[in-house]
């Protein structure tokens, strides 16, 4: 059996056990339908797999080829792009039930011709991206039907706010964001009212279903909230230098997110990273040749550098899962 | 004929004849073998093409992965991997004239082992990362030597101050640095003196070949430093949304390398990169659906996110390099 010992570095490592943790924590919170679990974040069908044996059949992507990452590993019951396209020809022949989100005419013109029967009417609650002004939602979503398009209701992502440490202000901020998805939705409709992710899961109560994602695996930022998830996947480096009074190792800017700052290594201080190596300054000595666990600052932008999780179990590597939705 | 209309973005761009002017500015200042061209920042077996067609035949990587895709398409004259590793087999099967970089007796036992017959004294010059002190490079040649390993000479690379503004203080950092380097290649010996990248390749006069890379895409970070390089490459992407007084582009933190900061798109301000997007102010208004070109604020980590460089001429796109060397 191989062990983390013999895997070439940097490689991505999941921990199966920490996985099916944060999955059940999040399964008894939102069961079933009440979670929309996000793929963006993990881009891997096995994981999806482990969340729809929880109990979770409808998915929310992020990009086209996630879409039809999904569809093609058979997760078509009902899948969710929560984002804008112009192109939508893609999305119109897949063999899967297929909304996706719209917050102007041309993107309603757009899921038209691309062939898409469904959308949600993107809204925005307070985070300077996509989503029409809430006052909009009705009249466009009068337009998606007049247009022979399904209008399955709202959609408004609080990302403004779910990063947000002090608990009382993250759920002020969230009360909020809902106060106008709500009032969006009383002129537009349907069945759904999509919004939240793994900051504001526990405390969207308004929303009836959350899109969230990083609980899944789990970062630095993310683990300031004091959520009940763990840190479930690290990058495994090599140590390939010593210098005076730092450890050079082969996990870099290409390996992982950096726009939430440098990763974390236990036991050190991370000094600064460049294209394939992160300097740092152990506490205890380290030796050329040891492996170590670097966990990264941004969970979404480092899985979409890599080609493979490796199940680790200690030090046993016991499979390989793809990340199969890579790209766009 | 496609058009850049038609790309699915967010999509890599390049201009070829951009690409071109500095593939040949280089050649003049650097001819042939002054020159050993990196690969890691363009990841590109084509671009190498270019370079070697410039009269540039010898090459540098930096990952196992770069090496192997190097060799396999033509490319093995003499490939350095211009960095540690501890585990060189895929290096020692190569068909090619393999060198690599070692700074320890362990990195020296691992290229024994692996198989490679050649390696370079890499040898730490003032930045924080590999190379060995520059009094033990020559007792790590010796050592080399006595395992019947080739010493071809020393690297050392002035990574502290190929980014620094002020052109005096850059050519005095180097300077120094390469009187260490001097120094150390004095008690290893060898024809290669190697070093440099594309902020000191101007006043690098000491190194026997500098290992440049970025120069021919550019970046915003290198474009402070007044190079004779243009801006060769840019993100695509798509107005996907229209704000109050901001617009928003599928063109995010899986498209860019962030660690340098926030990318720039020419008259308008970014205001911020989410996964898949950024929100920017435009100075001229813009409209859901229209194209813009999104400049990475440092070329390496954004190129190892996408499959595929796009040529254009104009609006036109032209051909297609792929992106082929990815990974590790």
């Amino acid at each position: 059996m191989t062990t983390v010992h013999e895997l070439q570095t940097p490689a991505l490592l999941l921990d199966p056990k920490a996985l099916d943790s944060n999955i059940q924590v999040m399964a008894e919170a939102l069961p079933g339908n009440r979670l929309r679990p996000h793929v963006k974040a993990h881009k891997c069908t096995a994981i999806a797999g482990r969340q729809r044996a929880a109990g979770h059949s409808l998915f929310c992507c992020a990009t086209v080829r996630e879409m039809e990452g999904m569809a093609a590993a058979g997760f078509g019951e009902d899948l969710l792009l929560a984002n804008e396209v112009l192109d939508a020809r893609r999305l119109g022949v897949l063999d899967a039930r297929v909304t996706v989100a719209v917050d102007s005419e041309e993107t309603l013109d757009a899921a038209a011709r691309g062939g898409v029967g469904e959308v949600l009417i993107d809204v925005n609650v307070g985070l300077p991206r996509c989503g029409c002004p809430p006052g909009q939602a009705g009249a466009l979503a009068d337009s998606a039907r007049r247009r022979g398009l399904g209008v399955r209701g709202v959609m408004g992502y609080e990302g403004h706010i779910v990063g947000v440490v002090p608990r009382v202000e993250r759920e002020q901020g969230c009360s909020a964001s809902m106060e106008i998805l709500l009032q969006a939705h009383a002129d537009v409709g349907g069945e759904l009212i999509s919004a939240g992710g793994t900051g504001t899961y526990a405390c969207n109560a308004w929303a009836s279903e959350i899109q969230a994602g990083s609980y899944v695996l789990m970062d630095t930022a993310y683990a300031n909230l004091e959520l009940p998830f763990v840190q479930a996947f690290w990058v495994l480096a090599t140590v390939i230098s010593l210098g005076d009074g730092f450890a050079v190792a082969d996990c870099g800017l290409k390996a992982l997110g950096m726009d939430h700052g440098n990763p974390t290594i236990q036991g050190a201080r991370v000094w600064f990273c460049s294209d394939e190596h992160v300097t740092f300054v152990p506490e205890e000595p380290v030796a050329v040749g040891d492996r170590i666990r670097v966990t990264p600052a941004h969970v979404d932008p480092t899985v979409a550098y890599h080609e493979v999780f490796h199940l680790v179990d200690g030090e046993q590597v016991v499979d390989r899962w793809p990340v199969d939705l890579r790209g766009w």
